[in-house]
This record gives structure tokens, sequence and C-alpha cells, in this order.
């Protein structure tokens, strides 16, 4: 998918909601254990329910891994569900992947030919010929590390190199990659001050933000400081949607919580585009 | 594995050498093809052949991954292989994963657990509720990366944060987590002295160390400054052992290649030990 589709679909639905599938076998309603494959169930019931609230879906890959050859299957049936009945979604493959030259291409291949994800999270330990090989495929997006949400973040990311800290660095190093456009940034939504020095350096770029409800932080602030005039932001939503009931209504549920984030979201694009 | 076990392997082989499973289907003898899992036929000849010159094998798992599910049937019938068959290797699952919290234990049960390596690799950039969770597996060894040996190592491992490369801060700082005895750092074999100063960090721990021969580097200069008391290093070689020949004898060339290194290793610790 381009930048102008997802950004096209952001504007019909009013919304830059992203869900995340992190789906948890001990967290999905327990009627759902007696299907063929509950976390495919589960999947399916979710997307359904929200799909025309929703822009993006980005299931973390290591729930599924975590669940050895049937996670890949069921990760497998979710996509092939998205791509063929829900074509205009944006689909994230949260993996965090960072090796070097032909391997990267070997996990580019895994998530965009393979998958048919729109785009991949990736570290940046690794430099420059660790994340190119991601950026070479076309109409891919290759969504890097920048300012996770976590506490661990202040181990590394915020220490600073030459005045700057870390997380600044790799933003500006990644743009001088070669085919630099396909490049997001993963930017968590604990500090709101963090985007406005991040729109200095990449105005135009989108942004996934984990950590907005579950994790604190809050969407206007965010918003406040990171939307740009091309909208700019997806905002990532896990647990609080996804887990809002465990019980028969778990999909109507997700979708009440994924609506008032989306009534939110179109109240502030109203206001600012 | 405990470490102590790994280093009675190493004393009982005379050797230190990791054979790194990067299984290319472009690359392997063309007869392989015809055969139901090509990938896994290949890796039980390689392992068959030269399981009592080397003490680990380390599966790349982009390799497998790029082939979907496919792959992860050939990568779990690998390492049941290898532990059903020789319980005694030392197995890494190099996943370079990095993830907080919950989702670091769900990457970890995968390859601990459901996949049961010895150890696994995991990326620094989120720091340390990304590696904590990998760190409570009893007698599992987290393999952090430290310093890479690809050109894009240039990018961030080796700049200054308050006058030390980010390279040593991650080790520095990871040796403070919980749990920090279950860690090993990958250290490219691209400059023997950064091992000097690793050393200096860390006397005691394993390093695993890519890119001697086909990148570049020395052993002899690796083991100069990288060897320890307990040894405290394993050498992987990849292409160069499993890619010496694509034809029939592919299995008998890779012990050729692993001997010879392994007899090196041989000198070298009868010189040091």
């Amino acid at each position: 998918m381009t930048t102008q589709q997802l950004l096209e679909q952001i504007k019909k639905k009013n919304s830059f909601l992203c869900i995340g599938l992190d789906v948890d076998m001990t967290k999905i309603p327990s009627f759902l254990l007696k299907e063929e494959d509950p976390i495919f169930s589960f999947n399916k019931a979710i997307i359904d329910a929200t799909h025309d609230v929703a822009v993006a879906y980005k299931p973390n890959i290591a729930f599924y891994e975590a669940y050895g050859i049937k996670g890949w299957e069921s990760l497998k049936k979710t996509i092939d569900y998205i791509n063929q009945n829900y074509p205009e979604l944006y689909t994230i493959a949260d993996a965090k992947r960072g090796d070097i030259g032909n391997t990267a291409t070997m996990y580019a291949k895994a998530f965009f030919e393979d998958m048919e994800f729109d785009s991949v999270t990736v570290a940046p330990y690794m430099g420059k010929d660790s994340v190119e090989p991601f950026l070479t495929f076309e109409n891919k997006h290759t969504i890097l590390l920048a300012l996770t949400s976590n506490e661990g973040a202040f181990d590394f990311q915020t220490q600073l190199i030459e005045g700057k800290p870390l997380y600044q660095k790799v933003i500006e190093k990644s743009q001088t990659y070669n085919n630099a456009d396909n490049l997001m940034y993963v930017v968590g939504a604990t500090k709101a001050e963090y985007f406005k020095e991040i729109r200095n350096i990449v105005p135009h770029s989108f942004l996934l933000v984990p950590g907005v409800g579950a994790q604190g932080g809050s969407l206007q602030d965010v918003c406040q400081y990171g939307l740009n005039d091309q909208v700019g932001l997806l905002i990532n939503s896990s647990r609080g949607i996804i887990f809002a009931s465990n019980k028969e209504d778990f999909a109507e549920k997700a979708r009440e919580q994924a609506l008032l984030l989306q009534r939110e979201m179109s109240d502030i694009l109203k206001e600012r585009l």
C-alpha cells in the first residue's frame, strides 16, 4: 500500500486508529478455545467488528511465534483474511526484526511476500545494512524503532551522543539511507514533548504510536505535537480494545472501545485539518 | 545447558566452533530439492558429519521464517534432531529478538520451551525490560548483540556516549540486569583490539563471534584478546562450512572445513590453557 492510499483511508474513516492483535490464549473468551483455531477465530471476530473504524491492524508476531507452527498458521490465516476481505486496511507485522544484508532480505521476504504485510517494524541497532534491505520493497513501509514507550527506553535510546539522544540520531541517520521515503518510526506516547523534537527532524514521516491508553499517554497530547498536515500518525491500541470483554460480547465491546477512540480522533481531525 | 556443561564439551572436543545453519534453498545441492524437506535433510547431513568437531549450532531464524510455515517445520525438526541425537550440543536460536515485558516472555517461551534451544540472540535497543524476561529462564543463555561485524555497526554501536562507545555501554548496563549471569554477548571479529576493551568489562562472559573467515576476521587475532581462562569464546562459521560444496559430497566437504577450524582451535587451546 502507498502512503497516499493509507492517507485516503484515514480521511474516509476519520480515523488513524491501529488495533494491536496481541492475542494471548489465556485472555481470549474461554468459549473460543473449543474452536479449531481459537486465535484466528478471535482475530476474525475483532476485525469484522472494527474494520470500519480502524485503518490498520498490527499483530505482534511474538504472540504467534510463542505457539510454534500453530501460531504461524493463525497469523497467516489472519493476514490472508484481512487482505482478502478488507484490502483497504493497512497491515503491520510488529516483528522488531534486525539483521544484516541477505538475512534482512529473508525477513523482508517473509513479511512482505510470504505474508503480504504492508509494513514491518525493524530495530535500528545494526545500522544501515540491516535496514536498507527492507526499504527496497516497493509500496511497503519499514517502521523503525526510534523511541519506545517502555522503561528500558531510558537505558540507551535517550542517552546523548554529541548532545543528541540516540533516538534522534537514529531518525536523522536513517533519513540518509537509500529509499528513506519508505520509512516510518515507532514513537511511544510517554512524553508529548518528544514529538515536537521529532517533528523538527521528520516533519512528513508517519509515526506509529504505542502507549496511548493502557500505557498512559494521552491522545490529545500526542496529536498536539505529532499531527502534521497529512495526519502523519497511526495510534495503536491493543489490550484496551481487544480484551474489553472476555465474554460472548467481546467483539461488540471491542467495537465500543474502538469507536470511543475513533470519535476522539474524528474531533481532532476536524479541528486540525 | 549450563555454562559449565558447555565448557566441558569444549574441553572434550578441543573445539569452540559454532556452525551457523543459515540454510538458503538456492545454495544447497540441487539433488536435495527432491526430498520432502530439503532444508532439514541438508541440516541433518551437516550435523551428522560435524557433530564431533563442533560444540554449537546456530540456525539463523530468518532463513527459516522466510519459507513461512514450512520453514518453521524445518527449524523444529532440526532442533528436535539435535536434542534427541546429540544432547551434548549447544544450540543457539539466532533470532535477534527485542520486545518488552510480556512480549519478550512470549519470544523466550517460543525459543526456550516450544523449540528447546539453549540460547537466543537478543537486540539491546529497548533496554532492561526487553532483556530481563529472557534472563529468568534457568540454564538458558541470552546472547545480547553488542558489537556486530557489519558496516552498519558504525552507525550507532560505535558512537560515543559520555566518551564510551554505545556497545560498551550496552555491555556495562546489561551487567546490572537481574540474572546477568545468564548473559553472553555477540562481538564481531572485525577488529581484534575491541576484544581487549570488552574483556576489561566482562572478563568472564562467553562471547559469540561471527565474522571469522568469510567476513574477514582472523581466528588468531580474536583469540589473542578474546580467550579467557574458561575459554569464553564461541566462534561461528556459516557459509564457509555448510556451502563448501554443492555436490553429493557437501557434508564431507563441510566436515573438512570444520576440521580445519577445529584443529586451529585445538592448537590455540593447547598453547593458551
